[in-house]
């Protein structure tokens, strides 16, 4: 491993160009390369002079990626058309120097060992046949992207054209990224602000109005952006993304005029936005959320795969229902609201369904228990048939159907990903005299180089792309071949850290006092165990005087564990000390809490400072969960959880555009139906007409009995918080009933 | 495979026994063996007359099993002592007819083939040694033991001594574990009739305690009744199922004779009957149980290892409640039933551990999200982190410990089988020249004749043992060794069923008119699909009519059901009927329902024939069914939920046992202090020391509100029905709350 010892420089080989689209310059390339292929095998064992080679055509790599700084630069001013600009950019490009014989001494080296092999020393390959093998910029840019989609796992879909190659690359700008997931959420956000609005933040329609326009107008330049450089219109137009989003901007600027119509008009009671159900359409279908769309498409397949499950499951619970309506209608039994019990199919249907969720268990069945106790055979059978048997069957039918179909999905993302990385490689390859293609060093050097110019990809330093090449040739052959050059994908998704020795800043500017006999006690007595088991003992007096509520002693505490941050900072010093997430979590909730109470002091105000002391207090409590990072079989736990916590992210998504759309038909449907007064106390007199949520059908309901008049759907938040509830099920069917 | 021809003939070979203990013959075997191995080689070629030896030596297997009948009966009588009979059994059994050169057509037809190999062929085998290989009766009795153990899983813990052998086999007869099942049903019922009992079947203690004696006394006896064939006395005492078993005897036994003394002193209101709660264990600890033993042994396994989760559970739970505590209790709050809101932690802890279980899922947050819609996130946010992340974790963590302690215990009982097998194996096998042993077809054929003396394995004709031995010898070998004689578990346990062109009892009797024409067309249409369309249709519009209480048209369907069973029957014939469960189903529930109609219409009385009339209901809905088995879709579904049944079964048998325990210890703690007595009616008057369940303490409580008086623990099936509604989790905190 010769090369491994300068690997902080990396060797650059300048690109010639002379055409924007690179044709011309690819076919001398290719002439080239093929004259080469004959002569190949007479110049394999002209080697030794390799080293020399690399210093002469090495560049310090500091003016190199000044260079690639100032494309970058004029790439982001490029906003309108970026065709002249390319076209300075190539010319701005240094002329190659010369670099023969590049690699042979390994090949070389190789050699003998290859010798008893009769049939794979064909396979050896000319490494002079890149001589002049210089990359056009436009196969370059394109394999670059390639490359990096297949890190992505984006599909890819780009014309190899430098103006759709240079559009796609503004396309997927981070700056452009964060204007899209900026106007959709604003998109999202809007429901707040429409009638029925969130207390306070109200906005007139015009307002509402102009902000969705401007979302709206931005989602269609996105997609006349994606259509630039899309390769055909024929896949513009058969891909259901776009089309997805054309219809929904079509709906929603049909609404949006009816809207205004029939509010112009004075019909102001019966205007809906019926198409703010289909914001979420906007989430879903731009290329971005790529975890969610394949998240939903799992769930659109799983479910006719289960649906046989599901309606023997319906059936079984229809056949207990007709079941209880014969056994039960003619014994004249009542529920405790007074209601008949069982009398009618639907509502005994109803019951087993809700019984199915366990919402109402008990409840159900006791006027029947009560009547005649072996009636309790019955609904333990319909528990044990439906619930405990078909309901886990069901269960398991849609974990397997969607696992299995998970693993289609990925199957299909690896495919894809190896057809971009196939793309790159025949893009980048050279060719040996048995017309394989291979990935020499420089192509490789150029690629990594061209992709850090890229937006986002600043993670290769020299080092890295030494590092990378030499665990992609492991063999040390010079060159990689299309096996090696798949696993690119995952290799650059690997996170290299480079590890320095770090000097401790006070050790640096302060030795004498740093590495003096007191300071290594006090660094001694701080890093021995004692030290955090004192602390951990404080955390937990310091959480039963919060338990017992003797303030008093917060302020030592406070003090205390300042001290303790201070002395770890100054024994471990800022980086090794913020490395540890346990205590960049200590410091955050420490020193919040110390602003916070020295604020709350200076207030000397109670009743406009509840909240900050609500806040205060939560800080404080929070100082526990320390003792969690302390525990090492929860730390397991904890760093398994923050492992899977992107997959949660993922469904909390999926759940968060259910949560919207039913959010929005919810507010449609039901607002102002329910509101919360307070409830009548015994001593103060009450209005009657505030009763009953402000609305008398709920008289005597379980749902106003229960206090239930804060769950409705009076705006998005308490929307979303009543979705929340029905989504742990507990009490459903009791805050559905007010839809009656 | 020219023995497949006549395989419903099997190739019986008598054996001869001098000796009870059998050492003395072995050593004979042993000896003649060594002998034949020198000549062996001399001998492969001799073949040919193999057939006529088969001829010569076969038994119809009429006279063979008759005779093995007799001797099962002899083993019935036998209780007390075996060894005399067994003495005459032995000498019962016919003297050995010769069978030389059995094998060796196949033996030298196979040689040829190994001839490119000189070291395989060395493995060829002296077919000849086995000439005079009479295993005598202990050893067989002993392979036969093993393999039968082998095949249910047992442990095999017995002497090689005929007199342990003849215990052994008694032990497992049918007959002593339909006595002990039914023992231990008796003793687990005992609680029906023990006060509190249920209504009506309460015993004097003296039955109940004499009927306890008994079970106490078979369960002794069986223990010394294992003792007898245990392998030896460390090995009994160091088993923890009879240490276990003696132990709760002791124990019941003490705590009879103290519920006695008390009784007896006047201390009746004292007196407990504490041993109750280890009736289980008579379950658990008798060998039989395997599968409920290997449930609990997994579950008390799994927990220690999950205990981490199960603490950080706890502790995030902690950190909510104290952070609650401190968020809420200066608020002054009250819940809607005027208890103070979140005042005292360890109230706080309970609220959020029930929250936990999503039992009091919005009435928990009503308060404090009524007065300021923010605390919403508190609640929120303690769902997501401890309901949505940790509790899912732990579910995971449990799965996944069950699941590799489950995948442990399999390895286990496979390696004990395999033993068991290799021990079979031993016994049974000769010796080749090299010293490996392998199993003759004799020695097959006395295996297999033997375990069908054993009890419950009437299962191998001679045909099945022929079917086996091919299916073990796949090489025409002759013999097999050790790898395919460990599948004889396996293959054993596999259903062979004999399938044979079933004439239908009319064509055999009524040739003519069932070949008729009109009976062909009748034929004909009846196994048309739309007959079942038909017949399907009709149970659909039977349901409607069920559905819409339209009574009349019943006779109608039923007639026309009755129809449609004696069709098929006349088509299929009895036996092609019922081979297909749902014609089954079909026939029983429309044969009872016809039966129960009748018996409805022939008594003319209302009053008393309430619970027939709901009988018939019941069989009229259940027709119902039948459609899932007409449906292929449902069909699967319903056979894969009948092929996990067993396993349900037990873990059903696992909650029996918890539910048992927990019954009985609610019915010693809670009996008599919640009783059912109605509720007031609003128009008649009520009794007021009847109210709040018979219990002042409940007056207000929801408990009482919602009416659940009869969840008590007032006898043994009130106590089940409430832990299967505790085991639904809903609305279990209320049904706790009376322990207040």
């Amino acid at each position: 491993m010769d090369t491994a010892e300068n690997s902080s420089q990396v060797d650059l080989f300048q690109i010639a160009m002379s055409d924007d689209d690179g044709s011309q310059q690819k076919n001398e390339n290719n002439g080239s390369q093929q004259e080469n292929e004959n002569d190949g095998s007479q110049q394999e064992n002209d080697n030794g002079s390799q080293q020399e080679n690399d210093d002469i055509t090495k560049l310090s790599s500091q003016t190199n990626l000044e260079h690639l700084k100032m494309e970058e630069k004029e790439e982001k001013t490029a906003n309108n058309q970026t065709l002249q600009n390319a076209n300075q950019q190539d010319q701005s490009i240094h002329p190659p120097t010369g670099d023969d014989h590049h690699h042979d001494a390994k090949e070389s080296a190789a050699k003998p060992e290859s010798n008893h092999n009769e049939d794979s020393s064909q396979a050896n390959i000319n490494q002079n046949g890149n001589e002049e093998n210089y990359i056009n910029d436009t196969d370059l840019l394109y394999a670059a992207i390639m490359v990096e989609d297949a890190r992505r796992g984006r599909k890819g879909a780009v014309m190899k054209k430098m103006q759709a190659l240079k559009q796609y690359q503004l396309y997927f700008h981070p700056l452009m990224r964060f204007l899209l997931y900026l106007t959709i959420t604003l998109n999202f956000a809007l429901a707040l602000f429409e009638r029925p609005a969130v207390p306070g933040l109200e906005l007139p329609v015009w307002a509402t109005m102009v902000m969705e326009l401007y979302c709206l107008v931005f989602f269609l330049l996105r997609l006349l952006h994606n259509r630039q450089f899309v390769p055909s219109a024929e896949k513009f137009w058969k891909d259901s993304k776009s089309i997805l989003i054309i219809a929904t901007l079509l709906v929603t600027v049909i609404d949006m005029i009816v809207y205004i119509a029939m509010t112009a008009s004075g019909n102001q009671q019966h205007a809906l936005r019926v198409s703010r159900i289909l914001r979420p359409m906007f989430i879903v279908n731009f290329a971005e959320n790529r975890q969610i769309r394949r998240g939903l498409r799992n769930i659109r397949r799983t479910i006719p795969k289960s649906a046989s499950v599901i309606l023997l499951l319906l059936l079984c619970i229809a056949m207990f229902a007709l079941l209880a309506l014969k056994l039960f209608q003619s014994r004249n039994l009542y529920n405790p609201n007074g209601t008949p019990y069982f009398t009618r199919l639907d509502d005994s249907f109803w019951r087993l369904y809700v019984l199915l969720t366990t919402a109402n268990d008990p409840d159900v069945m006791m006027p029947a228990y009560d009547l005649d106790n072996w009636f309790a055979l019955f609904f333990i059978s319909f528990m044990i048939v439906c619930y405990f048997i078909l309901n886990n069957i069901l269960l398991a039918v849609v974990y397997q159907n969607y696992r299995s179909q998970l693993r289609e999905d990925i199957a299909k993302s690896v495919f894809i990903r190896r057809k971009l990385l196939k793309n790159a490689y025949n893009v980048l390859g050279a060719w040996t005299n048995h017309h394989d293609v291979y990935v020499t060093r420089e192509a490789w050097c150029q690629l990594l180089l061209r992709m850090n110019s890229l937006h986002g990809s600043k993670f290769r330093g020299d080092t890295q792309i030494h590092l990378l090449w030499e665990i992609l040739d492991k063999d040390d052959k010079g060159y990689i071949g299309l096996d090696n050059f798949l696993q690119v994908a995952e290799l650059l998704n690997v996170e290299i850290l480079e590890v320095k020795d770090q000097v401790h800043y006070l050790q640096r500017r302060f030795p004498r006092f740093y590495g003096s006999k007191y300071s290594v006690i006090l660094r001694k007595i701080v890093l021995h165990k004692f030290f955090r088991y004192f602390f951990d003992f404080s955390i937990l007096v310091n959480a039963v005087m919060i338990g017992i509520g003797i303030d008093a002693a917060e302020i030592f505490f406070l003090t205390l564990f300042n001290i303790e941050i201070v002395l770890k900072l100054y024994t471990l010093g800022v980086k090794e000390f913020a490395r540890i997430f346990w205590n960049s979590f200590d410091f955050l909730v420490i020193v919040s809490a110390t602003i916070m109470t020295i604020i709350e002091s200076s207030q000397n105000g109670w009743a406009h400072t509840r909240a900050l002391l609500d806040f205060v207090m939560v800080l404080r409590v929070l100082r526990i969960i320390k003792l969690i990072g302390d525990i090492n079989r929860f730390q397991v736990i904890v760093r398994t959880v923050s492992q899977i916590l992107p997959t949660f992210a993922t469904y909390g998504g999926i759940l968060l555009i259910f949560y919207y759309v039913y959010a929005i038909l919810g507010m449609e449907l039901f607002s102002g139906l329910i509101r919360y007064y307070g409830y009548p106390n015994g001593s103060q007199p009450f209005n009657q007409t505030l009763l009953f949520c402000g609305n008398i059908k709920l008289k005597g309901s379980g749902f106003y009995a229960d206090r239930y008049c804060g769950n409705n759907f009076n705006n998005l938040l308490k929307s979303f918080v009543l979705l929340i509830e029905l989504t742990i099920v507990n009490q459903w069917h009791d805050i559905l009933s007010k839809h009656k």
